[in-house]
């Protein structure tokens, strides 16, 4: 009797620590999130108001972020070989391994978008200050910060959501793309900066696409079942089918 | 003394399954390669030779590549609960689970090609058959293989080959881009064109960074530590330093 209710008390012990473990790897994953919602920020107001020295910060940055996700995977793989989970703690680790990939490659974009401001600020500023792109930008953001909330909060509802926003996102991008391939045509001298246009808006179309990947990790760390491929690609072909075909 | 050779026999028996999965896995994410591969080599024959069929195969066995993917991760996943692997052999699960997400994405990228063939066979053929596009395909093609090869062969020194064959793609990559927009400067009868060969060197030059992504994960299987954003990225940097700065 007394042995039960010691091992129930040292099991129980374990497995606070497990908790501990697991909220602890939680939280960076959610810390990593947050910075690199910053970078994104920051790389987009330094395209719209041709901060050089703000593109410069960006860029800076990405190291700590790309330290931010050998950690974590460092940290994930030592729960997984100390603790041995199982089911859904055992998924919730592997999202989180996911997830910091798609995180890290949001960097990048962000890195990518800095060094396209810098060029664009030896150009002459535009007065709409890039204003489609601050669009498309501001609906990345919203991606990108509805995925990690659903992540942070378990929501499924709210993770489906993002694969939706995803649509809007593709339209303002195909239409950006449209516009610059005009502009293009219509005058030469555009060429150099349009095309720094359509790199920085593809760049955004694909943090869209990491975005939603982190939100398919919270649908299979809550059902268990990897929904890629499947449920959420179904809802978009059924959304898609209302607007226009595959995009490059 | 009975017990105990019972033990081992049991421990050698559960060792060898064990093996097995492993063993099993492995094999079905070289299958997923060579899958990969071929629609890779597809598209670019589509896009070489206006093949507007095999375009079409290549867009049809996409799906194929996903639940490949998914189910290897389901195998993993399995491993890893059942088996609780330590050590090497929870790198390896682990390394997989990566490798398996670098995989689809070529995939994705191949599809991409695949639709600008198709959009491209509408147009009258050049007689070059874009001939850098095809040299640029066969370069990644080899950086694929590469890494395949020396994740099935667990060889590190084969691995840090791969990063070093990206600086070749890259420079054939922003040779294209400068290329194009000089056409596209000089004719704007051709930018529709242009920007589709633009978008299909894109894709390639992704293709490369998965390539590099796999091979990465050899290193990290083997030696237990993670070398993204650390060796690898200096030996690049010392190559890079050589040539020019970053693409956009």
């Amino acid at each position: 009797m007394i042995e039960t209710m010691e091992s129930s008390a040292r099991s129980q012990h374990i497995s606070s620590r497990f908790d501990e473990d697991l909220e602890s790897v939680r939280a960076r994953l959610l810390r990593m999130g947050g910075l690199v919602e910053e970078q994104l920020r920051r790389s987009l107001a330094a395209l719209a108001d041709a901060d050089r020295a703000l593109a410069g910060d960006v860029v800076r940055h990405d190291g700590e972020v790309n330290r931010m996700e050998v950690e974590i995977d460092g940290e994930c793989l030592r729960i997984l070989a100390t603790r041995a989970p199982a089911a859904v703690d055992l998924r919730l680790i592997v999202a989180i391994i996911k997830a910091i990939t798609d995180l890290e490659r949001i960097g990048d974009e962000a890195r990518k978008i800095a060094h396209i401001a810098l060029r664009l600020a030896a150009l002459e500023h535009p007065v709409d200050r890039y204003r489609e792109l601050r669009h498309l930008g501001r609906l990345v953001e919203r991606m990108v910060h509805e995925a990690l909330d659903a992540f942070a909060r378990l929501d499924v509802e709210a993770a489906l959501q993002v694969p939706q926003d995803d649509l809007q996102v593709d339209e303002e991008y195909e239409s950006i793309q449209r516009q610059c391939m005009t502009f293009m045509m219509e005058d030469p001298r555009q060429v150099r900066r349009m095309l720094d246009v359509t790199w920085a808006a593809r760049a955004l179309e694909r943090v869209g696409d990491h975005a939603k990947n982190i939100a398919e990790y919270v649908v299979y760390m809550v059902h268990g079942q990897d929904i890629r491929h499947t449920r959420l690609e179904e809802i978009e072909a059924r959304l898609r089918s209302r607007s226009g075909g595959e995009r490059p």
